[in-house]
């Protein structure tokens, strides 16, 4: 009950300062005890702001700390893979940030580095921790939408905030990359992580910004069960940043809306104080949509919950390193995709399990199959029948 | 002012029940004068329910009525060719719903029969007509959001009401002929109809129904500007009837819904009175989302409305049947794509001009071009800058 | 079917142009044919704006145009009572903008002359007949709700566009004269126009205008049936027009919104075009909630239809100048309770009949009364039951 | 930073559930040491339920038990005063549910003994802290919104879960008691606590359930400023809980759902699975409303980390004893005035200090008092001026 954990935080940058925020929250037990950031100053920036112990320039040393048991790896994508080794080196749990790399092969390096250390391994995908989004898929595996079909699982925003994000090298790509491992983790804990992603179809263009990544993209990923993900990234969004979720089932439905519509509607003329403007909004003035708890509701909160409950218990946390590598499998196959102008397999090492085919409604009345009943107004049925001799369809309506 | 007009209406299904409704609705000058059905049975019901004259089993003799001057043809796909033609040929005005044919090479041959029969076609088209829609296209051609970018359309629903739409034959396809058709006219109204809708990318499938047409598709189509329209249709939704669009544009959005979520919410327990259930809800207690109008928010009233005006005045109504030959041909590329699992190419007689690729911000800062700009709470700017020699992206706050 | 009426219009301002607006749209059929302006310039541009044939600034010659068999007032209140009185000397039908006049004697020498001439009178309360509105108070009226409890309408926006309004000697009042009329018809039809307006506690203040009258009031109004009305007005409120009703009933609830958030969602940055704002909006970017077509959306189109159908057919409109009689009553009650500080009944002669009390449960198990039911997730229920011998209450978990 | 509490929890109804469900989530550092209930087979399942070590059927040893610093008291209203009592003598820390007592005389006494006894303190008002509520507040607080002008605060569900809240010995009350606490605390954090509620007016009525105490109750609460807030409670609403708080001032609007829209939407037929039923619906099947985390959205994680954080630190807590007496003052307010049937004063020893006046809007353009100004499309400016000689009031459109 009682156990907690002191961390090595690698990266001062806004998640750097989320993650901490969300450590360091409420009544939390953890605590980040040393910090890495290439600069100095930015350490100790960070140090004071969180009031944490020490910092450092050494990734070696940060990982080494003794009074640390857990590396938790905020920076940026292309230094992943040199921290996770590091970190596994020294016996460490390793907690990286979304994406896990910059493409599968690296993926792949960063898990098998991390198994054959056999250190506890966690990948910070954190919207997937969104009490929403976690209450929505335990409704979705206890069947309240009946077999999946479909989600779509959008994130849009005017762009990053750090200037390597825009750099395709250092990040190994553009939205997709950034946005769009997001999305395909949320649509994989509905469509659920046992259904195999088969092949994508993936449109990406760089339509407004003067960079080589694209800044829009948007993806079909087909699941074997028959169901299809759909995921809409873009760094060119204007209003906010749009956070949304649809699954469509056969049996129900569901809609989430994780930041610009969450039952929190403001609306102020900016003449109201000194200067004073709600915060993460386009605009100062007008309707502003804030959320809530930031790092509650963006699921930071209940990720670290997870990943510490599962290392205390020994057990795997919802999302794996391998779930990482998986999200970087389907981002090779979009841009594959994008390239080849076609659907292409997913290229996969694949661990799930196989998945059945939607199941498709099967019903006949007097030896027509039904293909649709409704209920009239005045208590009767309507059905829509498919004589299975002729082909040929009527309409019935019935006591 | 006062010109007023005798229509034929043609078939007697709910589309028909719709647009007389909406005719004989408000304060309306223009009537139905008679009926065709191809059953006696439901002509005389249907000239009872809505006070029509006259009533007929004869193509033929409806559109050759002497005090019609307006055809309108609510008949079944494989029935619109031949509607056509005789009411064409009788020198009357032709009002055909949608989708116009069950291909571009009907639709064209529908097309030519008017422009050459030289009497007023327009495409029922009702859902480029909503009020929301109208009021949104007009922002957007007035710059409001900027440069259009994408716009998705989204139509789903648990299937049609009447068998002849679930055989591929009479409809020409399944959801993407029955539902395809009001999302491409409603993208191309907002990313300009001036804009060439160049080539499709669409995925289909039989997920839920034991029919041979598609119950489920999603396409993207690639305009000329660059700008990326984006389609769901389904059979196979559940919660009643998903009405909604999206517009992302360089300088704003557009989120529009048109039926579940309008304003209009209900909880009902179903013990208020004797039997009494909401209507259109696919569950008689509950939660209920209304419409306040339906023949207005569904786009009739404006429908009608332009249609006669358009006639009266010899202009053009906002939709003619060239717009339903061009959806066609869009439909036409849907289906072939998703055969060939790749992009393919729109075929059709362009007739709408050049329009110009979208506007990519170009803006330099000491010799840096300028990626981001944000303004921080502090009112200095953070700029996200990339120098265009080394290729090297930089942040840089500025006072 | 086919009648057709010409119209006076008294007045220019506004709601003058939004009954023109209504009148001339669409394939609607009346027609402004003469219009009275006090100023002969503004008449002259309502001519010219609507392509109304003559204008005048003769009350008298208006009404007495020979074209014209009605005549609509949309003056200033303290302009009405002259104005019906000699539309009604003319023999002409005569509609009334709300509210009918500035006190309940004054509305009633209106409803007296209105009856003495024996001409069609018709009282102009639009937002009863908003299309949302109309079918909530079917639903109502079937029983949807059950018996209805309580009723919340709220009408606030920043202040009214004209001057005449912010005085109170020719308003008669200030926000609860011109926006409480609204709510107190819209509270009467969902509650039921036989349920009589017992009595009244009001609570007004000015809170922010440099104005003698009220800016803000809240009142409460108790029908014979039990059920409450709650009107909330205001002149000072931010963000637009924040138009809603809420019902509650034993079976069910209502919440409409007319106006703020409808579907419609447009942000803008403003930098889209050459200086183009969205209409009707406090703030020329950012987010904007505009409604699809106004006229329709504030109930103007019906209104007019059912004035002119009731007209044609010899029955009385929906909304009489008796019920505008009524809503003077309870306005001259709401005043005179902020005065006294204490409920005021309703001083009114009462032509609407006897409404029975809101039904009670009445339920016994074991000779206990049931006083909640709930059905627990295992299948069993939990009754809360009083014994009403002891007066004691109990927990009892049932198979 | 690392101090952790051990809490003796009296009562183990739905509340201690939630309160022990809070203590133990995520990764706090605080627990349950012991459960006090009445019944000695409630308080082991309570044990057992939540890994709690120890229970007792006696307060006196939950109280003094010697690893425990902190009691919260989760009982019946009518059995607060003796605990609080106890745990005080105890020298232990209090902590005390909603409301405070069941009148101001006793809510008093209990104060009085806290102070006496020099413990720590804290009323576990939880919906004053759900996160939208603390962020709007701190946002009205930096003068988004301007000068608070109203607050609504809505809170109506079915009915309470236990047989004790309808027993108006008990409880103390009815709606009033157990929802208007709530609201009254929630209305007074935006309207700022140092601003005294002078008078109060208050509607209430028995109008469906066969007790004795009020189901339905509405109240205005004027505070010094001039604000007024407005509670609506009720045990007869339909469709779940409604969690409403909205906020108008000179500058702006704030408008919280804090239960039934949150951006989680969700359909059900029921045929999905197992019998799963969504949670917390009254109706099983259609669409449901769930929100992502309860006790986070309720408030629940915030207050006790506030609690415990204000007592580590020595500081009072955001909700004080002090505060849970102001609202029995209020509430006995409203009981006086619902029977008085006028406004009466709050009879409240004040702590808080002096609020001004809301500031009224004062400009003069050439001398004129200007009442409103709006800008016109075309660029200028209409101004409603008032002549403070004559009084007069005229329009006037300046460039």
């Amino acid at each position: 009950m009682s156990t907690s954990h002191r961390v090595a935080m690698l990266g001062t940058g806004l998640i750097g300062d989320f993650y901490t925020m969300t450590l360091h929250g409420q009544r939390g037990r953890d605590r980040v005890q040393v910090v890495y950031s290439r600069s100095e100053e930015r350490g100790a920036a960070f140090r004071e702001r969180w009031g944490v112990p020490d910092s450092t320039t050494s990734v070696e040393e940060a990982v080494n700390h003794p009074d640390v048991d857990t590396v938790v790896i905020g920076l940026p994508n292309h230094m992943h893979e040199d921290s996770v080794l590091a970190a596994a080196g020294a016996g460490k749990a390793v907690l990286v940030t979304k994406p896990l790399a910059r493409s599968a092969a690296e993926a792949r390096r960063i898990l098998d580095a991390v198994e054959a250390a056999g250190v506890f391994g966690g990948y910070l995908e954190d919207l997937v921790y969104t009490p929403k989004t976690l209450k929505a898929v335990r409704s979705t595996r206890a069947g309240a939408v009946g077999d999946v079909l479909w989600v779509r699982s959008r994130e849009t925003h005017p762009g990053p905030h750090s200037a390597w994000f825009w750099d395709a090298e250092q990040a190994g790509g553009g939205a997709i990359v950034d946005l769009g491992c997001h999305c395909i983790e949320i649509i994989r804990s509905f469509v659920g992580k046992g259904n195999r992603p088969v092949e994508v179809m993936c449109w990406k263009d760089t339509l407004v910004h003067p960079i080589a990544a694209e800044d829009n993209a948007i993806a079909l990923i087909r699941f074997e069960s028959g169901a299809v993900g759909q995921f809409e990234v873009s760094w060119a969004f204007r209003g906010g940043m749009d956070l949304r979720d649809e699954v469509a089932g056969t049996e129900g439905t569901i809609w989430l809306n994780h930041f610009l519509r969450t039952g929190f509607e403001m609306f102020t003329s900016g003449g109201g104080g000194d200067g004073y403007v709600a915060e993460k909004a386009e605009t100062p003035t007008g309707w502003q949509f804030p959320v809530g708890d930031e790092v509650s509701e963006l699921g930071y909160v209940d990720m670290f919950t997870d990943m510490f409950d599962a290392m205390d218990s020994g057990r795997e946390p919802v999302e794996t390193l391998y779930d990482g590598y998986v999200v970087n499998a389907v981002m090779d196959a979009c841009y594959r995709s994008a390239e080849a102008r076609s659907w292409v397999p997913v290229e996969l090492d694949w661990r799930g399990g196989v998945a059945p085919r939607v199941r498709r409604a099967e019903r006949t009345e007097d030896g027509l199959v039904v293909i649709k009943e409704e209920h009239l107004p005045d208590g009767r049925r309507k059905l829509i029948l498919k004589d299975p001799g002729s082909g040929d369809f009527l309409d019935r309506v019935v006591g």
